[in-house]
């Protein structure tokens, strides 16, 4: 916060904002409707915008972000086009490649509209019309008496109602978020575009340069950018892919920023963070560290060289298990940095501390015991039983490492949840879920190798065995007994896609006279599962009950002592701001960009590192046309920020001061992972975004996207045409 | 080489030198009597004493300069007191912590010669006294003609002969080295001090800060150094351990700088770097880098993971194998810094040219065809079968990790062996090596779980069994067959270690008539044992009759062109030379200092960011004394320099122009790692040391060393010892 002086002279409750952000570095993932709140420090920090235009979903900016359903993008040009990271349409470029046309390796460029390629099935783009407070209508008949597995099902009723309700507007997705640990709920009204396209996406060696080495690294010199488009019927109503389908009208597109930024420069990026569990209590805090992450650590790690070992050899089972290996792999080093991140920021005696300030704010006060004190005692004693059964769910869970026995025992719920009413069902199995569950069974014809599947199923059970008798599934033990691997594996015909889908909407029954050894397995765990599922939701109504209004009571605390508050990231729309800043630590410091130059020092021209040639030769040539940084005097290709980010933000439109585009949020820093947990640390937490003017570059420079370039206002630099090397 | 301009006025010859070298940043682990070559390239750099000096072996300050055995040393006091890196006295930490007196995790200091305690088993002073060229010896008799396995015989006759000769003085220890592949010969003999006594360890806090996480990594904050004493009988002569031994006199002791060094100061080491492979062809590099490093990664990831899960839950089993796993773990980190470093350096292509460019040289002259022509076709014809048989050895390899099957096998062959005249026994099993295999076979008592080593074959003969059934052994595989894991295990009496110890002497005719499991397996393993190292003998034969023709006609190519080259590391006493420099790399730069406030900024107060309370208490009241860097204002931790380091460089002497000791090195990064295999790279290779005035600042201001910095010439500036926390 650089210019607190100046803001200080405001307003008192401002100031005390101002103080307390200035404490905890850019800590903050703010839902729109706080701007208002905040406006003044936002405009201390360099916004020059109106901040109440930063509250209005219908306005610029906030109207040009969407949502991929777990990454974050933007509209760029009045014609749907919008821009996200390379990562987050990789799946949408594996699809369309084929060996002879191998557009991941390659890159891939539309030269037209009419050349715009389908994204991978079940690829969307959600524009949020609307965001509302739902708590009254979430709580209808819930009372303070209401406990348990009532109270789970009276809100999950309740949530399915407000979502039926929703999406009764034809193409609307909905969903109600818990807030503050459930002290509020918001109902998202989100258009679902279901015609999705490939525009762009430069080569791999731009896209995911530095690869799984440089993951989570600083400095970095990755080009994770790439284009969709959102197209809809020619009356603009939302349908899935047809050919006479046009692109989608934003009612607001990003402006590209004209000059690109600098140290010490405002940035705000704008998307929808995944999850952080920043106000857990200190007891939940404590037993993740010193139990929950370690144990599946270890058990990630190992399951790591089992993949590694199952696969050894087969090219092709490497393959199909790549993807899911680096998830692992992502994962496990994500928890690491964690580990390490916990004791090197002493979160344990912080968390105490700020909590027992809470705490004895509350014992301070008779009302407020009344009000919050058997909540937080509640609360407390639900911590302590939910953690030892957490332990045991990551070793129960291991068993759907079994993919195959993972997709059947969906099957089998499927269909038996189609004996209810479509609002009956559970979460995940109503009709509305029907398309992503198809798209999942049909995947696994590309990730799933039988005899690689028993082998990782062998040593998942081998784990599941180091249970209690109490914890394990008898019923199902007894039944893989007899059934044996060998015959579990070679009897099954769920192999086959065609058989497998057949088995949607088959009616139970079926299942259950079925001598298919996998569909034995799963109806024989299926009782044990609905058990352990009925258990699991009293816990949570109870654990529900008191954290709300712990929370409720939270708020209170943060309001007396002049610290706004904002809710724990659940995927919902969230602003944060901080500036352009590089770091230094003793013996070692970050400049805030890195260059073309490190780019060229990196490249080896195989593997991790192997950026296109065309984009080698420009780099040698220092053909950087208008892209160069001026305090820089070379093009720039990452910056790092404070912006306080996390999983789900991948994609993140990252803005300037006026709210123009300067480039795209993608990654963080090992040292940084932590601040999920915590506000984030100022010299250990950076975000890292690839700048905008190695975007136009690439696309100007390296793949003669001028089409595109020109639909976002740009003024392409080079029109030879020369250069191209995008899609051969 | 940072003055070349002023150097190039001296001679021709000289300023060759000196482009080559610049070429190379500081390339070169050079023997001392290459000094006089050198010496005015490192007058140029730096140096201020006459570089004549640093040939002899006689005198100072190559005669303060130690070995003890896989790391190196020096003694800094005139009564024997021996200076090197923490991890190098670890063993003997341990040897002599209980659980009531922790020295490892409180560190220890004697606070009198008499509280001076024994070292561990096997601990050795190796003080060289020679170094002299041994060539005509060990060729007597080798003529071009003799080849592969009588080549073999015939040197191996030679060596033994010279060693047992040299090793007629008492005490002495002689060896015979390899240079340049085999085209000279030195012989070193070393006086053997066999009573070593560990006199000061600060604690693991600092000794150890940052552990595995900080291991290979820049910035550091590591005070990895400790003291020996070498002690001799009154009469002067080396004995082993006896109460009335003395204080051993060096010839000379380094002198501590009364200034320490700064950014851009030359700086150099003597030690004994163990091994380099940078001279090998182009085509022993590709194979390594394509086939044998990965090979041997993936083996090695999958043993750490085998270890990790064949301990879990069993506290003993963890502390017993934890060494085992630190050392798997930590050359797997190697292992992946190589392969890295390999595409980051380009080194195939580098060694590709470089090797072109020699094999040019001799192609173009007849005379040279002559000479070398026919042993680059016979190495190149060796490399191809050596490398496959390196691909099967690994894994045939992998049956000693069974450590008690292992330790059998030594101790079976010992027992045949011992059937022939000391001389004609195979190297390693003579009767000088027998107090080393006795500490082994007792060592193993402290690292060995019958249970876990049961676990970690049958994982070993999971990957043995993917072998060729011709590169198995069936004798071994029927022998196991027959006896079972169950009663291999069960029935072996060799658990005990007396029983163990009792087995060595025995005669094989009693191994063969045992029904011990584990002896039969080794009986059974023997007669394929010795037909593969015979066959092995032969190639190394081959190979080495080979690789000396070809070495030397690099050697005479080398001298034509004007680079003046150095053997491949050995083992043997080198010195090299460098400054103290940082580095800078696109979005990155390296401060060639560490202090004291980074480390109070990475110290959390638990595991391995755990700092002694008395030096964090120190460093927030800057109690620093004299040991302040000026140009930096506080307390120096480590430094890096470019310095040309590698493995058993381990606790090197850091000496500054004058020769006075600066600190010592311990560590180089992980991206310098490829190193090893080719010249260091300016911006990539650092050396880590730590700081002398670290070393100093702890003794006197955390430790109350007082008692050593006196003897090592230090005035004390602190005399309170109210600081003590060592030994507690």
């Amino acid at each position: 916060m650089n210019s607190s002086m100046k803001y200080l002279a405001q307003a008192s409750a401002a100031a005390l904002l101002s103080t307390a952000a200035a404490a905890s570095a850019n800590e903050g993932m703010w839902m729109p409707g706080q701007t208002a709140e905040l406006g003044a420090a936002m405009r201390a920090d360099g916004l020059q915008i109106d901040p109440a235009q930063l509250s209005r979903l219908d306005a610029y900016p906030l109207s040009a972000i969407v949502s991929l359903g777990g990454c974050s993008a933007s509209f760029v040009s009045p014609q749907g086009l919008v821009a996200t990271n390379h990562h987050c349409v990789l799946g949408s470029i594996q699809y369309n490649s084929t060996e002879s046309q191998d557009y991941l390796t390659n890159g891939f460029l539309a030269k037209s509209l009419g050349e715009e390629l389908p994204a991978a099935p079940g690829s969307r783009i959600y524009v949020i019309e609307d965001m509302r407070d739902v708590t009254a209508d979430m709580l209808k008949g819930v009372s303070d008496k209401l406990n348990g597995f009532a109270r789970y099902e009276r809100l999950e009723a309740n949530r399915k109602a407000l979502i039926a309700a929703c999406e009764e507007q034809p193409n609307r997705r909905c969903g109600v978020g818990f807030y503050y640990g459930g002290a509020s709920y918001y109902l998202e009204q989100k258009l679902e575009i279901e015609d999705v396209r490939l525009v762009y996406a430069p080569a791999l060696g731009i896209g995911n340069f530095g690869g799984e080495t440089d993951n989570w690294m600083w400095p970095r010199h990755t080009g994770d950018f790439g284009f969709y488009r959102a197209y809809v019927a020619p009356d603009g109503s939302s349908r899935p892919y047809a050919r006479d389908n046009v692109p989608y009208r934003p009612k607001s597109w990003l402006r590209i920023a004209s000059e690109g930024v600098q140290e010490g420069d405002f940035v705000m990026v704008a998307g929808f963070p995944g999850a952080t569990y920043r106000f857990l209590t200190a007891g939940e805090m404590e037993f993740n560290f010193a139990h929950y992450e370690p144990l599946q650590q270890r058990l990630l790690s190992n399951y790591a060289s089992q993949i590694t070992q199952a696969t050894a050899g087969n090219r092709d089972a490497q393959i199909g298990y790549a993807p899911l290996l680096q998830g692992v792999e992502n994962y496990e080093k994500k928890l690491a940095g964690d580990l390490a991140g916990v004791d090197a920021i002493g979160l344990n005696a912080r968390k105490a501390t700020e909590e027992k300030a809470y705490r004895d704010w509350v014992a301070d006060d008779p009302a407020r015991q009344a009000r919050y004190g058997a909540a937080i005692r509640e609360l407390d004693a639900m911590v302590a039983e939910n953690s030892q059964v957490s332990l045991e769910g990551l070793r129960q869970g291991l068993l759907d490492r079994a993919q195959m026995l993972s997709s059947t025992r969906t099957l089998y719920r499927w269909a038996k949840e189609h004996e209810k009413p479509d609002d009956d069902r559970e979460r995940g199995f109503q009709d509305r879920d029907r398309n992503a569950i198809a798209d999942r069974l049909k995947q696994l014809e590309r990730r799933y190798l039988s005899d690689v599947d028993r082998k990782l199923f062998e040593a998942a059970l081998e784990e599941y065995r180091r249970l209690d008798a109490k914890d394990r599934d008898t019923a199902f033990e007894t039944a893989l007994e007899q059934i044996g691997l060998d015959r579990l594996y070679g009897d099954t015909k769920l192999d086959d896609t065609a058989t497998r889908l057949g088995w949607l909407d088959k009616p139970a029954t079926a299942f259950e006279a079925s001598d298919d050894p996998f569909i034995r397995l799963a109806v024989a765990l299926y009782p044990g599962d609905i058990a352990a599922e009925r258990a699991a939701k009293d816990r949570v109504g109870r654990t529900q009950a008191a954290r709300a209004t712990y929370m409720r009571g939270l708020l209170a605390y943060r309001q007396a002592i002049g610290r706004p508050m904002y809710p724990d990231a659940n995927g919902s729309l969230r602003l944060t701001w901080g500036k352009v800043a590089g770091q230094t630590r003793d013996g070692q410091s970050w400049t805030p960009f890195t260059t073309a130059g490190g780019l060229l020092a990196k490249h080896t021209g195989k593997g991790e590192f192997d950026a296109p040639v065309a984009a080698i030769a420009a780099i040698r040539a220092k053909d950087y046309g208008p892209y160069v940084a001026p305090a820089l005097g070379t093009l720039p290709v990452d910056f790092i920020s404070t912006v306080d980010i996390t999983n789900g933000n991948s994609g993140s439109a990252t803005l300037n001061g006026r709210g123009e585009f300067v480039g795209l949020a993608f990654d963080g820093v090992l040292e940084g992972v932590i601040s999920d947990w915590a506000a984030p640390i100022a010299d250990r937490t950076r975000s890292i975004h690839v700048d905008s003017r190695f975007m136009l570059w690439t696309m100007d420079k390296i793949d003669d996207a001028g089409r595109l370039l020109k639909e976002m206002g740009v003024r392409p630099a080079s029109r030879s045409g020369a250069d191209r090397n995008v899609g051969k």
